[in-house]
This record gives structure tokens, sequence and C-alpha cells, in this order.
């Protein structure tokens, strides 16, 4: 069974779709990168029972992500939000002070909205 | 039952989470303004039915938003994205021709991201 980067990130945001047994179970293998082996003992379950919760807490999170594109939309936002703060920064050195002034601004909600995209 | 402007809303975050059936019911009493009974009709389902499949597909989608907040989270970006338009709308008037072109490039990508957070 390969590690899929992807559902870590897919995690972040549908996590809260899972039961809390699916949601440990990945985040004990994803995130904590535990053993199949690890888990079980932990589960008092075995190896292919959490292979199997595993898998079905994959499924969810993949299909979820095909009905609402959330990790998608959200990676082309944060690119969005990268072109608007480099130009921002270019603004930042004009000698008109009023202007380097609401470059700041811009570059200080862009930065807040970076963190709501990735939050 | 009463009709709730916020459940239009949520079926734009969410409403491909619904099977066809939920989602026509939602669609033709929340958009299209259908009675429960001309829904009734075209189901050929009794009204108590539609009433049945409507407030399940609100359940589904008012519990989606508990869990992933996104419809409030968007409207956060959205402000974001308007204080960021003003901002270098207000820059756009400067002498400095390249921190005004630097503005309307701002501008034009902050247009472009409210489009994909409102789609």
């Amino acid at each position: 069974m390969e590690k899929n980067v992807r559902i870590s990130y897919l995690f972040d945001f549908y996590g809260d779709i899972l039961s809390e047994k699916q949601s440990r179970a990945v985040e004990l293998y994803y995130n904590d990168d535990l053993s199949l082996g690890e888990i079980a003992e932990q589960f008092g379950i075995s190896r292919q029972g959490v292979r199997d919760l595993l898998k079905r807490s994959e499924t969810l999170l993949v299909e979820m992500e095909e009905k609402l594109r959330l990790a998608e939309k959200f990676e082309c936002m944060l690119e969005d939000v990268e072109k608007i703060i480099v130009q921002a920064l270019k603004i930042r050195n004009t000698d008109d002070k009023e202007a380097a002034e609401c470059a700041q601004m811009i570059i200080d909600t862009a930065e807040k909205l970076k963190i709501r995209i990735v939050e």
C-alpha cells in the first residue's frame, strides 16, 4: 500500500466528513507515519481491518474532491493571491507615500487571505 | 414550510453531494420557485414525499456547512478581496505610472479571484 501524499492534503479539506475512527486512522497513517501493524494494535483490529478502514477513508476523500473540487480551486486562489502580493511589493517602492501605504495594506490583507485559504 | 434563502446559497457550495433527485427538488423549489404540489406532480409522488425529500436535502446541506464551513470562509475571503480592490483603485490614481500599472494588475487578478470564489 503506497502512501499517497494527495490523501494527506485532501484530509485537510474534507477530514471532517470522516467518522472519528476513519479520521484517526488517516491521521496515524499519513500524518504520524505509523505502520498498518502499529495502527492495528492500537485499534485492536487486524492489519486487513486497518487497510480496509484507510481504503474506505481515501475513497471518501477522493470522492469529495471529485464532487466539490475545493483543493483544486484553493490552489488556483493561492496562485492569484501570490500574484497580487508580487505586484503590491513592487508598488511599495514608489515615492508616492500614499500609494506605498495602500500597497502595504494590500499585502497585509493578502497575507491574511492566504492564511484563510490554507487553514 | 418556510423557504430558507440560506439553503439556496449552501446548495451552490454543496449541491454536488446530493443525489440527482434531491438536487432536482431543491432546484425546483428554491431556484425555480415551484410549489410542493407542482414538484409532487412532476415527480409523481405525494406532497409529503416532496417535503421529506427537501427536508433531507436541507439537512445534508446544513450538515456539510457545519463540518466544512466553506460558505462562511468564502464570505470572509470575498471581503478581503474587496478590501484589496479598494486599495488598488486608490493606487491607480498615482502619478507613478509603473505603480498604476501594478495596481491595475492587482485589480484584474482580484476580479478573477472573486469569480473563483463565487463560482
